[in-house]
């Protein structure tokens, strides 16, 4: 187990390393440590060896100067100039923020980023405003839209945050495919087959290995087959990518740039890095927060209160599991993979920097 | 095969006499005629005797006064002092669209309407105006989240429709479930099973009896089990659901006024109608419409051009069948189902008025 500080110290103190400002580097150690706190490993201390390397490859601005191209009252787009997604994020929710306190709204499309960590980091930073934050991304293409062999969409998270009174904030974050590539990686290394559903074959075909996106296969949208409403998983997908890359300019589907070592990058001159689309609400744009807060406590005890199926305990409301894991974890501290402690460790060496304490 | 314009006289006829003004009436007849003509039949004629015993029911008001209870410059909340989903849906999509001429975007949540019509007819009307049109709606709860049995959603849609150059535009229009009511009492009427993964038994266990809600089943979320991410669906139907009711007080979740018969009314003194959410975000508020336009079709002919899997004729963008519907029914005509005209003939003749040409 470790304690936050001493994570985040490290990260920091990486970050820092390869150029980044103290202010930028504690904002990447705070967006990957919420998603280790959260149980969601797969975007926590994980990607920092993704970053390491963009860096390395110079495909990430440590010192970016991200500018606003366009804006409106309640709209924006910004420039990530290749920073880390973490920092270009951040700076785009706040703006839909600042929008949102003075016309109700805003609404904020981002090119030339990169892996923003977890959506949900995001859409949470609104909840303290009494609004509701939304954020999504596109990413890597390992997607197939229905009836396609073509990898042509990423795993394009949504993360939707609501503002409650007494009950904890509702926070739904969740990739619009069956799975996240993260958690296939890991079926492979624990040599697991993968449900069928999940990934199909590099002809289409229904596969049940979790390592089929090394040879050509492809996640499956949402829905998982036409039968099952894959289209519409492929939908919301597409809505992402658009929201995050048409509106903005960044590289939309086939050519979001990718992180993972089997996808080479493409050929084309001029595309603008991965692209991210943000949301801010007011609640008191609609109705007086008092109220709204109110009846999102009882919308939320009508759904934790409902009656379990047979052979389960419990009824869930977006947000229960990750909230239940983020404070134990702030007790217990945060277990990571020795293996993963290791490589970490080896950057860290690489950087001359002091490994995890 | 009947002519849209005979169909167009006759719903307008139909609900002029119930009271409604001959505007009103008219967008009726279009939004109904506008799910016929792209090939979603299950909104379309099928609904007139839904609205009108609802109406008998002193459950719609032919008359309504729709106000806005409050906004600001790029929201409000609409009262649609239960008037037709159609009629108070075109006006709050307008305000949005209104609202996005001035400051970017405008975001509309609806309380005290009734069912709409499809969701996809209120987001194409953003298309001429160069916007991003959305729109959403909480419905019959029929739907138990992920782990319940409890019914505490609706099939609730979200249609998204994204504008174009020289390609047609793009159209997402879809329930947040695997499949949508309608299309169950059509297998049932059919004598055909339910595949696995679209409904489950009272008890939670999986079923294939497309008429297991009239024995207090579910329908299941999009995504089917929690294996598939169905918790995912889940999330989708609870955010629609809130953005739709708990922002503007309408009824949320299992207190939607039920517009089936087998849901029995429940009591709840304050319960506000069906709850919808519309929004419009101007394209160019982010960039201009022409690069947009440009980038879109790029992205419309990527997705149509992709590699087809084994057995597949070709990929599809949303919109691409309803279209070709609507192409092919404004000059072959509209085929209505025997039994419909029949029943919708004998309203007309309750009425005292004339019959389907």
């Amino acid at each position: 187990m470790y304690t936050y500080e001493n994570l985040h110290h490290f990260i920091k103190n990486i970050f820092c390393k390869i150029g980044c400002s103290p202010v930028d580097a504690e904002t990447v150690a705070e967006v990957l440590l919420s998603a280790e706190l959260r149980g969601i490993e797969s975007h926590g201390m994980l990607r920092i060896s993704d970053y390491y390397n963009l860096w390395k490859a110079k495909r990430i601005n440590a010192t970016p100067v991200i500018t606003i191209v366009h804006e409106t009252p309640s709209t924006a787009v910004i420039d990530g100039d290749s920073g880390l997604g973490m920092v270009v994020g951040k700076k785009a929710m706040l703006l839909a923020i600042e929008k949102a306190k003075t016309v109700g709204t805003g609404w904020v499309s981002v090119s030339n980023s990169n892996h923003f960590g977890i959506a949900g980091y995001f859409s949470m930073m609104a909840l303290k405003e009494d609004m509701i934050g939304i954020s999504m991304t596109n990413a890597n293409p390992l997607v197939a839209p229905t009836f396609s062999t073509d990898r042509l969409l990423g795993t394009n998270p949504i993360a939707v945050a609501i503002p409650a009174g007494n009950q904890p904030a509702y926070v739904a974050d969740f990739a619009t495919t069956p799975i996240a590539r993260g958690k296939l990686d890991l079926m492979h290394k624990k040599n697991k087959k993968a449900p069928l559903g999940y990934v199909q074959d590099k002809d289409g075909n229904p596969s049940e290995d979790p390592n089929i996106l090394t040879q050509g296969g492809a996640i499956l949208p949402l829905g998982g087959d036409y039968e099952h409403g894959s289209h519409k998983g492929y939908c919301l997908g597409s809505i992402v990518d658009i929201f995050s890359a048409v509106l903005s300019g960044a590289g939309y589907g086939p050519w979001v740039p990718p992180s993972v070592a089997y996808l080479p990058v493409k050929e084309k001159n001029d595309v603008k890095g991965t692209g991210h689309f943000f949301g801010a609400m007011r609640i008191d744009a609609f109705r007086t927060a008092t109220e709204f807060k109110k009846t999102m406590d009882e919308w939320i005890l009508t759904f934790r209160n409902a009656k379990p199926a047979k052979g389960q305990e419990k009824v869930l409301v977006p947000g229960d599991i990750e909230r239940d894991n983020e404070e134990r974890r702030k007790k217990e501290g945060i277990p990571i993979m020795p293996l993963l402690v290791e490589k970490v460790n080896q950057i860290a060496t690489e950087l001359g920097i002091e490994n995890i304490k």
